[in-house]
């Protein structure tokens, strides 16, 4: 029986601000990449969140980012190797131990925002990442992007990479994401959607922005839950995926 | 023979601004209280801070804070206990990580600042601290003031209280502290603070403040690093426990 | 004709989190109270605000807090008074800044959250919440609870005191109100609200928990734009109000 | 009678953490960059170093910078234009209010780190901070470095560029400045600066580092408080420009 994982974003509330609607896509996906405090993420936000995962049995990973609060680790931030191995490890460290207080622990690595961007091709902030997670002690597998640098960087390292596919974004022939700066990068049908994430995990493939059918190597889909949409999108691939007799667990 | 630990503050620089000598201090004490990026200390001070620890042979502990690099954690914040616990747990964690990644890890706990204050009769955070502690999952030992809230609490979850004594400060006849308000709250004069010491190693009590000896059970004494005369006050009540044939090792 | 002042908290977003429905609650208000940054809001979003304000033809208001972002200033720090005043001062340059570039600028000062309530008792802030306000050169009006201390002291120093109603909570008899740890703390029903409000207007009085119609002495009616159900609110008291012919108009 | 400005980076503490001599630079300079609080500087830190340079008869100007406290602003922050330019205005407005409090003002911006280095080039950045100097409405004058991009749009938006040359750095035969990278990048000696500096004051010429004198047409100079040597180096460069018959005086 085929499986396939599904991740998405947590944790990402901060103090009196809420982001997303976690307890809705804990009932979608498998994997769940918690933010560590630096983007987003309070320690009480995100110790309520370890609870409900595993409350859930959705598997805990660690998503760590640059130290932007302001601007949610979006902004590319130009610090040293050292300063960011640091804060990636100081940030699996914090995470680890409310996920333990939790009852569970991290289970693997995904970079957030810009940081997830940048080391695509950023050689030093790449190992500078791969570092941290190999300090940290436990080799834990690392969500990337196909082809990126740090997903060679990892596989370098003795990690494990782990390739993700995003459901709701348009591919091009040659596997790589359709700019966000065309009108087509995204995609809104969630009946599109899911028969593509079924070819995915049934067949390793998927058709691209001009209908070719392309190979497509990724053991997780990103969803997202932030927009009720998005939600209601990540439900949809979930059922549909069911549907189709692949199983829904996590990589890690 | 005689022993007792010198344990003093350090990591507390942040960023581009240093505070104090620390590689002076790791030559007079045995236990470190490190910042834990909440007041003071960010990841890869922290992260050198271990490693100095380490080759130092010094003990690792987590001076943990409130939340407040505005203030290094010396105001008062009225955060819920929840917060807090969940505030403390965050800081352990990521403490752990950067000690293990140096080779070791945390011993024992010191809250901070007003934090340390608070929890000499503050119910609430007392408990919350050690509650983090507990969650934590080590029950490390914790450094309290003898007679505080915090210490009976930690002491009824069955948590190892270590007290501890101030190297620079004048003790009332009841044991208490001579206020700060006081122009006599503070020692400056080193032979009077070693030989004082020297006492409270090898027969468990102090001179007080009116010149009678009082008992004074501590394991632990605490000195500074902030300044050169601190630094210099340290050595000296090193040296002076080593003459008299006390040995300084860490109680964690 | 009768007139009164109705505010709301604005500008509370912060980076990537969204806060309020501000662009609902202008069309009901004449006074809004603007985040600084300290607690609440980011210089863009403060910036945009002022725009919408200047948009609405509504009064712009400093609304200053603690430094506590994570706690969204709802929890009392204990920082001294001229920290407390520089922070309160580096607080109305910074939105005085953003306001005049939208073409306005502060108007008046509202102490938010934990610094509103601790004011009410607390002289030493309260003081140096008035202390900043004349430093800022202005001699800007302040919105206070009635009966506060910050309000004596700012009438003390030169300042117009502006006292507030809250337009969904109870009071008890003594003009004081109910408790939030009282079930009946908050007012839900708008028409009683309305009513209530409608009395405050035109006569100077409202309805306490008893029954009993007692004096408020207010100018200006504080309402929220936090849910969906606090907009609703504000509506139907800014529609009450003007079917019985009171015009909303700020105090400042 | 020559004269030429010496201005120097200030009010760099913040909360515990001191930075630099500050009272002893006051002493050398007639121009103070304070930091605004973005990158270092708490209001306290802020009111105090206003207070200091208008007693000294310094005139203050606006150090503003990334939002990066953990990295002094010395690490480039990808922000959007709006975000540089709104948290450019911003940190004028909160300066500003300080510094009237102190009986002052400010009467020019210089950019700070990472900001400075980016806006040689970076046309969005530079544009905003432009943009932002606008919006303050004082149409202030802005220190740069000769030959910047920033440099070039402040001319063009109507404000008054001031070029400043750095005291103790070499300079290539072109007037571009010798890479930190090179060991030769950073001059030691007092009495070569001073000499250099005298030349630049009543020659407007330069020795650069093959010994050849070039042209450099600079209204300021920019020396350091932030270690001994700096101060030392600071006060030789005003003693030998007062000795030289050079009045220093502030450009604004």
């Amino acid at each position: 029986m085929p499986y396939i994982d599904l991740n998405s974003d947590v944790g990402e509330s901060f103090g009196n601000w809420v982001m997303g609607d976690d307890a809705a896509i804990f009932t979608s996906v498998s994997s769940a990449n918690v933010a560590c405090g630096f983007h987003a993420g309070d320690p009480s936000v995100i110790a309520q969140t370890c609870r409900d995962a595993v409350a859930a049995n959705v598997t805990i990973g660690a998503h760590v980012g640059y130290r932007d609060l302001a601007g949610f680790g979006r902004r590319f931030l130009d610090c040293s190797p050292t300063e960011l191995a640091d804060d990636v490890l100081y940030q699996l460290g914090a995470l680890e131990a409310l996920a333990r207080a939790a009852g569970s622990g991290i289970k693997y690595v995904k970079p957030h925002g810009a940081l997830y961007n940048t080391i695509v091709h950023h050689e030093a902030h790449a190992q500078a990442v791969v570092d941290a997670i190999r300090a940290f002690g436990s080799d834990l597998p690392v969500l990337l992007l196909p082809g990126s640098v740090a997903l060679a960087k990892a596989q370098a390292a003795g990690l494990r990479p782990v390739a993700e596919a995003f459901a709701d974004r348009n591919y091009n022939p040659d596997g790589t994401l359709v700019s966000r700066r065309e009108a087509n990068a995204v995609l809104h049908d969630p009946a599109t959607v899911t028969a593509n994430m079924i070819r995915l995990a049934t067949e390793g493939t998927i058709v691209a922005v001009d209908g070719s059918v392309i190979p497509m190597d990724a053991e997780s889909i990103c969803v997202h839950g932030d927009t009720a949409g998005a939600v209601a999108m990540a439900a949809a691939v979930r059922a549909g995926l069911e549907s189709a007799s692949v199983s829904i667990k996590s990589f890690a």
